[in-house]
């Protein structure tokens, strides 16, 4: 499997074809043509067999792809199958939101600590985890070595957390601050979740019934 | 301007620019370059020219392109200035979160009005907005035109709570509920949120670090 210099529009679209072949999976289907993954996710059969090329063959021209080893070969890629950790820093309501009812799991990790700052709420309990200060983080990720944390703090306190977090040899962000994070030198990766993108699009979509 | 025949990752691309370009406007700044552009967006200025030129031509060759009149370019193309109106059903954590802390007018929209079915939280207030029973949704649609939902129910009700929507005339949903939706027929837009691909993609860019 080549991992190096594969362009960033391959990868960003990496995580549909998981979505798509794993509720294949899950739906008890054994083989799948390009054509029909075509239908499914939009995408042209020629764009899915050039995506899938760039990480070596595991497709048999005129047979399809078998489902199991397709998923199976997806993990791989993404690195899902590496046992990767979380800790989730800001339980508000968003970080209580993702604490109850994200699928952790099926992204390939393990949710394993969460942190607040608010009195109120450290020591308590939060959908079975126990809700620990911020300033102990940087003792736990020393001990614990978490890959990943998920932020979801108030905005203002967004930069700082990442600063501590990156401090505390924390591998990737997920943000959903809202906030730019200025990490540029500290080697740590970031992701960002926006919701307003997919929401201008919405409006992009309504706009045009009018014309 | 012309709207007709877009390609979706065009679309895409949109409020990407629309979000830079707003950043630049705020920082008073009044002309910019595509190569600037380019930087700060990580697209090609090639690519930055043709997706613009897609939508007729608002710059000025060698001269870059004014901030305003740019920022007010891609709200028409994206419809922001319409004055839309929005709902939200399902107050729960993630519906709280969006109520207290998106905001929904840089993006284009007003909300209006908010929907629960769980009678604690109905006719209790919520950042400002009552808290009204889902039952009275379809009168509410009927009299006020909402334009589009912000869906934030749980998974289970998502359907249910879809078609309700569509037959209220609601025009366009924000899909936060992680499940596809069956509403081929209905001539309503969807947009869905799904946080997990973007915590995929960096669970391959912290692979990759081990490679």
């Amino acid at each position: 499997m080549k991992r190096d210099n594969i362009a960033a529009p391959v990868i960003n679209r990496l995580p549909k074809y998981y979505r798509c072949v794993d509720d294949l999976y899950r739906s008890n289907c054994i083989r799948v043509s390009s054509s029909t993954l075509s239908e499914r996710l939009g995408f042209t059969a020629s764009q899915i067999r050039q995506d899938f090329s760039c990480f070596g063959e595991f497709g048999q021209q005129g047979y399809g792809y078998n489902v199991k080893k397709l998923r199976y070969e997806i993990q791989e890629i993404l690195g899902m199958n590496n046992g990767f950790s979380a800790i989730l820093v800001g339980c508000g309501n968003l970080g209580h939101a993702l604490i109850r009812n994200f699928d952790f799991k099926r992204a390939g990790f393990e949710l394993k600590a969460i942190f607040d700052s608010r009195p109120e709420l450290v020591g308590a309990e939060m959908e079975g985890h126990p809700v620990r200060h911020v300033d102990t983080l940087k003792d736990y990720a020393a001990a614990a070595h978490p890959d990943v944390a998920v932020m979801t703090v108030p905005s203002d306190a967004a930069q700082e957390t990442a600063e501590l977090l990156a401090a505390s040899g924390i591998r990737g962000l997920w943000n959903f601050t809202n906030r730019d994070l200025r990490l540029d030198d500290k080697g740590i990766q970031v992701e960002n979740v926006l919701f307003s993108d997919s929401l201008m699009v919405l409006c992009y979509k309504i706009s045009d019934d009018e014309y």
